[in-house]
């Protein structure tokens, strides 16, 4: 059973800050070992990567070109997949892609009152790395959800990487992947295979971005090569906060939050309502549930000791709370979800109303669910199409314009004590 | 002087190759050192802060209120810095201002051809760090170029930290905080000031995200807190490439050089141009004007370590270099600058035609200086207002168009093995 607090106690601060620092994650130190692995793939290239592999997916191949999944196997995965998921895979490309399209950012360049041109110039990134989990984490949505962006911004090259422990591989991530339209793609995972990409092999050419969730070999290896390559997020456990009032229905809300525990015992669900009546309500939908539910394991453990059902004498007092959470997913389930959502300050995606379970964002909404978790909503964004474009700033000046401005950078220069910044400037005005 | 390539000679490819992967960067060890100092004080707080700016600063100070920067210090420093520069900060910042507001991004909320409603809202982080330098490298312009931005996005808590070795500061860094509106400062530094602002203490409330240059314990310290708070880029050295043509002042180019060359002895020049006159022209000019350059020692190692002068049979042999490049700074010195430019894949920021030396953009160009180094403008852009804000995905659906989607959802839920998944969308369909 989840821990209830009310907005009211007065040890309501304390637990509530204790509710916030609970600390989900274990922080395995493999750092050396990953430093290591980095290092070796760097210096051998493909002779590394299949030690590893052999090693640690018992994997043996005799070269990389052997690991590189080919168009028959991809073939033969998509006759493994029903057809019902292919379709339903399909449509929630469509989806994803056309909502990502809007994403695309515009080149500008204008000129500004005196005569100086300025802009930016977008373009994609040349070749990204795609990192997929092998094992229970390996899900065809998250394939999409990653690639399909790529897609969108102009990506020439997606490679994707999935250990496959002991040679098995998901069919439908290789579906997937087909269905998004990545066709290089090797069956190497973890430090390994982000050095591989980071670095290139004589069989991998190197990437300039990587991209994707992993365990903590790949979220280690992903910090180190940070600068070497461009990463996404350092993804943590995901967690939803539903924020309810009377007109919810217990059983839907009950269902929403076990679908995030069912993910990871380290995975958070919260209820913040203004109705104690639903509050023991859902409690009691959930305990229902769980009886029923094939993850009741995973999804009980998550509950009793990271789920929480928080009263709030008004639903005013629940913004402020949800914003210090800066929750993953936040589902607005309450009458008037509009007036919500003008308060949320932090939050990675917002499910608004009784009919938006945050299981459709994670599917077919078109959104993308790779989002900020353990608080880093305050300060990043979900993957988008930006995670796949960059920005080249232009400046052009002529010589009137020059003569306006020029003096206050030579200025700036002197005091700087950058007497080379300021002649730059100086020598085309002849001061 | 500068190491001279053909890209006619046979050997080009092997010597651009190991142009591009000259090692500028001594990377210092640091890390030990910096994860304990980070650990000290998240657990000891002020206290911890206190002692190593004992320590490293050599500055003493009973309590963290004492190393906060008065408003009355403030108004001092203002008065020691030259009207001339004040004047030309302030152009700077109101040019920063104007062209950061273009790059705010605007909310877009629509509805999809079923009625699904979508959308992304955008909102500013709620408290940024501002990293200054100390010594040398502490200059005012980069407190605009991160001040800036972050105050357009709407950024309401910026809080500076710069340290004061032996208790000198540099009244410009003062001068140009208050001009860009900072007024929480603290003269702390190195790890043990990351760590403040990433962790809080009890005199400094902790900020989301922290930004702005440092030295090797900086940015292993920035490295570190990543996670815990959004960073910026990881800084390295400048660099400048020029493509020119015979059209070009060999003067011109060769303060534009050195400007760059002097900011660091692993600065890095680099010209291009289908001109081989121009090549010695350009030589002997740099070899002129390092005579009477303040910052010779540096510049001239710089330039005679790290520079190259390329020389191609025609300008567009220049561009895929200058892509494989991908520099910080990227001038287009030549009778026909848009042409190239449509070719411009990777760089960080484009000056344009002869009358746009980088220095103007290092100042009141308008545009941002801090702009991605060593290659990573193959997947990073230059700081802009989007890195203050945040974007919070939108999704809302109502009973009937969750009844035609929601299907694709339960399937993939039940495909991933996640039956709580489908459930959640299920149950609302009476499935």
């Amino acid at each position: 059973m989840a821990i209830r607090l009310s907005a009211q106690a007065e040890d309501f601060e304390a637990r509530f800050r204790e509710l916030l620092s609970s600390k989900r994650e274990v922080s395995e130190d493999v750092d050396h070992i990953v430093r290591d692995i980095l290092e070796d793939v760097k210096r051998r290239g493909d002779a590394a990567v299949l030690d590893y592999t052999a090693r640690f997916d018992r994997l043996q191949a005799s070269s990389m070109a052997e690991l590189r999944v080919s168009a028959e196997e991809v073939a033969e995965a998509l006759k493994q997949v029903p057809q019902k998921t292919l379709d339903a895979l399909e449509l929630a490309r469509d989806r994803i892609h056309s909502h990502h399209a809007r994403q695309m950012p515009k080149d500008d360049r204008y000129t500004d009152p005196i005569g100086v041109e300025l802009g930016s110039i977008w373009t994609a990134v040349e070749a990204v790395g795609l990192y997929v989990p092998g094992g229970l984490a390996s899900y065809p949505s998250s394939v999409l959800m990653n690639a399909v962006p790529a897609k969108v911004a102009g990506v020439e090259r997606i490679v994707m990487v999935v250990p496959s422990p002991d040679g098995v591989l998901n069919p439908q991530v290789l579906a997937a992947a087909h269905i998004a339209g990545v066709s290089e793609i090797y069956r190497i995972g973890g430090a390994q295979a982000v050095a591989a990409l980071a670095y290139g092999t004589d069989t991998i050419a190197p990437v300039s971005k990587i991209v994707g969730p992993g365990n903590a070999f790949v979220a280690a290896a992903k910090r180190r090569v940070f600068g070497t390559v461009g990463i996404d997020m350092i993804a943590g456990p995901s967690e939803v906060l539903v924020i309810a009032d009377e007109t919810a229905n217990p059983e839907w809300i009950a269902a929403d939050l076990l679908a995030q525990a069912e993910h990871d015992a380290v995975a958070q669900s919260i209820i913040i309502t203004d109705s104690a009546d639903l509050a023991s309500a859902v409690e009691q939908a959930v305990e229902g549930q769980l009886k029923t539910l094939p993850k009741a394991e995973i999804a009980g453990a998550s509950w009793r000791d990271f789920g929480a059902v928080i009263v709030v004498p008004d639903l005013d007092a629940a913004m402020p709370l949800s914003n210090r959470i800066a929750p993953e997913h936040l589902e607005l389930a309450v009458a008037d979800p509009e007036a919500l959502l003008k308060k949320v300050r932090n939050a990675g995606a917002v499910f608004i109303g009784a009919h938006t379970p945050e299981a459709i964002g994670d599917y077919v909404g078109g959104s993308n669910h790779v989002l900020p978790t353990a608080r880093s909503a305050r300060f990043s964004s979900g993957l988008s199409v930006l995670d796949f474009v960059k920005r080249t700033s232009i400046l052009k000046c002529n010589a009137d314009n020059l003569r306006q401005i020029g003096p206050a950078a030579v200025a700036l220069g002197e005091a700087e004590g950058l007497a080379g910044h300021a002649r730059s400037v100086a020598i085309r005005l002849n001061l």
